[in-house]
């Protein structure tokens, strides 16, 4: 790690529902965070606005209150369950690092950029998806959009394909 | 570096003329590199194929064959000037880590991609230009091309605006 090691670098993480970040995130512990650095791992979870999950429903029907209630609470338990799988992902491979976790709501796109920016991060890890196909097709590669935009050094993690379904 | 530091890993780094690449060369040895690992560094030089010097050259004219030996010398001596330059930084900001150098005829587009996969690198680093401003709108972004086409992790470093004229 040489001289920056001791420069308490933030690595923002970016996790989702798929493999291909939790992936990417056991990478970034096992080559870029250092046994004893002072690295702050800080984990990010963009939980989509509403509208997204509407417009990609795709059966035309809008839902009705309850179901939106109920995707919301949904939404809120995943965000937290990811961010507990991450983070004891973070205690098994580097038991010192420290950890922040944060959910955000918005374009995943957005929010990480703005997030990357707003944290001071020194890198942004992500995986390569970040969504399924078919949302892709509608909204674009997130990893692209923040290489794009994103300021610090970004690090694209895809999954070895012998264990991932798609590209 | 946690428990991969030992299975020597093998960095790929595409270098360039352009103050970037060296920039993603330097992130690379102060936050990739570990300082007492057995990572063998490949420092890659694409030389770009004569058609794209003359395609590029806007006049309309053909270059005579005098011209074009001249130009053809003078790009060895860029790869092997930038290439030299690389290496000089690696044994300066980690002294004992292992050094290859290459230089491949090709489009940095396709030469990048299929080195990283050739030399079975475990990561692929590179600045996110490559190309000027006007050379990338005939060719495209390299960097965008690489995250998409490579199958291992890939980490973009931007040049900070501060040093760099564009974005």
């Amino acid at each position: 790690m040489a001289d920056v090691a001791e420069s308490e670098r933030r690595i923002l993480v970016a996790v989702d529902e798929g493999e291909e970040s939790m992936h990417a995130l056991s990478w970034c512990l096992k080559n870029v965070v250092s046994q004893n650095s002072k690295d702050t791992l800080i984990l990010l979870y963009a939980k989509p606005p509403r509208a997204v999950y509407t417009a990609l429903d795709g059966t035309g029907y809008l839902f009705s209150s309850d179901i939106l209630a109920a995707m919301e609470k949904y939404g809120a338990e995943v965000a937290a369950c990811v961010l507990e799988k991450a983070k004891k992902m973070c205690k098994d491979l580097q038991r010192d690092v420290k950890v922040e976790a944060r959910v955000e709501n918005g374009d995943p796109r957005d929010v990480i950029c703005q997030m990357t920016e707003q944290l001071g991060a020194d890198v942004l890890v992500m995986g390569s998806h970040g969504y399924g196909l078919i949302k892709r097709a509608f909204l674009g590669s997130v990893s692209n959009h923040c290489a794009q935009n994103v300021k610090c050094p970004v690090l694209i993690v895809k999954k070895p394909k012998t264990n991932a379904g798609s590209k």
